[in-house]
């Protein structure tokens, strides 16, 4: 069989990514489609009937993760899965997870198309709540899934309007049974946008991902005095935000000397009293630093936890409270060289890469084999409405997957 | 007449202070009697009653201000004004403004127990909002007084519960006749906490004011852009939080370049959107800054509009915008060397210094010859319930504004 010579159909795809944006889709051209909303469950409805036309048979679990499955000839054997989640955050885009998911729509489509019967079965998979965006923390079910994050805990977490995710899966109707989990399979193989410029800045057309990074969480809180800013002599001043600025002047010193593959962000700043002629009297800020050797994670930890003495010259006092870390995730290895080998065969350019954001595929790949796609985020927008990933592309990372399925589970 | 032996009673003063701090006492024996409020009408009546007391005849203008009169010889003579302010800050102190009122009660009632005759009248005066705790801005009335607002604009504005100026004014009892507005004396007086740390550190009794230090305000505004912090390699980043950094850092170099006397704070500070995970695309920081020389303060706003280029590096846009500035205001020589030479003449440690902070005294030294006293704050605090000046301290300020009242008014 000439395996090379079956390819997706990219205006299919085009059509289906349009149609599933219709729900939720804002005025922006953007999507809004938040975990068991009743839009989302529109959109579960909707994907469970396309597969079904297929001849899928579809369930979920007791998280609501759905699973499609194309009968295998082998009925018994592990399945290969494509899957992302069809859920999104507030005035999102049209891509960031739903295309991991109707990659494997299109998959199957072009298999039954081509009257292709795999040796063993492949699911199409639907993760609830990737986002988090309305039932904190992101990849909630895959969490639970992996045994990372307690069920009964996840169960209580509410929304900002005080309903709780277990309420929500209950009136949702995808309550299903937890004997319906994705327990094993030989691969899951998870097709996301970059969500990051560096795939369009290099005029790349994939990414294989090797793995997602490990990141250190900080919390810096800087306190001094708060005194009258028109009669406190400069250097009577305990001025929290000077210190703050020198601390956050020497962590880039110090962190721009480590790998260049390091990224660090200061992303909330909190300043008290915040009134223009009172000096602060303190200052928390936050620093998250991502790195997949574990090696330049630990150097970032000891700059940060080295940071007291210097704010000495504003005599504040300095806290530094590291909130949480999480190691480097490797994906496959056997499994990436593959998805790399498929899209060298497309004749494909594309890298190597880490993923910088967290997916699903992170906590799957503790317990099944795990690889993931990346295709180009123009400027790297993701998490807006104006998201956008060329059809061309699309269409390039849905043949990768293609050809990688055609090599698991046809034969 | 041997005015040098007449003193004002320290235990009389000490029990004034605190009896008008029941006029809203904190349970942290702070003083919260922001302006109009029920308390503050409360404690205008009893200062009337006490006043009449005295044989004091009180009225008020059109902006509620309150004067007090103690008949002169010279009925005619232009006045010896005394006064400063008795509303206070939400969770304020009980020194700031209130003593330089208590200040013109026990001098009168120094000269009346001792039945010394003042050759012009005496008033004192309690000022109107000066704090502009409850409706901005600061120092609203005296500002009318000297033509600095527009007395239409102030009484339209509103407090946080939307009532107006106006309304509290008609409410309140006390709108008076602007025929009774103080519109000439031949001095105005007011001795006042410093605020500031000064004369405690330097171990001083008394400061003689020269005036009133002008300043700038600035509000700088850096937009750059919102990426997704663990998918956005460093160079390819435009972090409004990096730029607003450095900029800090370059006001700070050059400012402390300039002259000593110079302070200069960044108060307030906003970031957006404030996520921890997501680049910040937008700050906006405040910039004020104090000196008495218009040339320092020039040289603040070439560094300040000189900002743009340095943040280059970061590629982020920056925008300084002026928000307003007002010079320094000198008092009156001859009136500042009268003071002197009475704290000079009760063998007081002093220093001749500016205030950093604004006071009524600045407004209507526009118009009327006047000059103001400080005396030491603990710590430098004010605006806070903590704030503390020693009863010693106190006497001794009164002292000082005794000896110049008799030098101008008794002969």
């Amino acid at each position: 069989m000439e395996k090379q010579k079956v390819l997706i159909n990219g205006e299919r795809l085009k059509n289906t990514v349009e149609e599933f944006a219709d729900f939720g889709r804002t005025e922006n051209n953007g999507v809004t489609r938040l975990a068991l909303s009743e839009i989302d469950l529109k959109v579960r409805k909707h994907f469970k009937s396309e597969c079904e036309k297929l001849g899928m048979t579809v369930v979920w679990d007791d998280m609501a993760n759905m699973y499609a499955t194309l009968q295998g000839i082998d009925e018994d054997a592990l399945p290969v899965v494509m899957g992302s989640h069809l859920d999104s955050v507030e005035r999102g885009g049209r891509f960031d997870g739903v295309l991991g998911v109707l990659t494997g729509l299109e998959v199957v489509r072009t298999l039954v198309e081509h009257d292709i019967k795999p040796q063993v079965p492949i699911v199409v998979a639907n993760i609830t709540n990737e986002e988090g965006a309305r039932f904190e923390p992101a990849m909630m079910c895959s969490g639970v899934l992996s045994g990372w994050f307690d069920k009964s805990t996840m169960l209580q977490v509410a929304d900002p309007n005080g309903m709780t995710f277990g309420e929500a899966l209950k009136n949702s109707g995808f309550e299903g049974k937890e004997e319906n989990r994705l327990t094993n399979a030989q691969a899951f193989l998870e097709l996301h946008i970059e969500q990051g410029p560096v795939l369009e800045s290099e005029s790349l057309q994939i990414g294989v991902v090797e793995g997602v990074v490990g990141m250190v969480n900080y919390e810096i809180e800087v306190t001094g005095d708060s005194d009258h800013a028109g009669t406190t002599p400069m250097p009577m001043r305990k001025d929290a935000l000077f210190a703050a600025n020198n601390l956050i002047t020497e962590i880039r010193e110090k962190m721009n000397k480590l790998d260049d593959r390091l990224v660090y962000t200061m992303g909330r700043i909190n300043v008290s009293p915040n009134i223009h002629t009172v000096i602060p009297n303190k200052v928390v800020f936050t620093l998250e630093a991502r790195h997949q050797e574990a090696e330049t994670l630990r150097q970032v930890e000891e700059i940060v936890e080295g940071l007291t003495d210097s704010a000495g010259k504003e005599a504040c006092e300095v806290k530094t409270i590291k909130q949480w870390d999480r190691i480097t995730v490797w994906f496959d290895e056997q499994l990436v060289n593959t998805v790399e080998q498929s899209a060298k065969s497309m004749g494909y350019s594309y890298k190597r890469m880490v993923s910088g954001a967290g997916h699903d595929a992170q906590f799957i790949s503790t317990y099944i084999p795990t690889a993931m796609l990346f295709i180009p985020s123009i400027n790297g927008k993701s998490h807006a409405e104006d998201e956008l990933t060329p059809w061309e592309d699309c269409e390039n990372g849905v043949n990768v997957i293609l050809q990688t399925v055609l090599g698991l589970a046809v034969e």
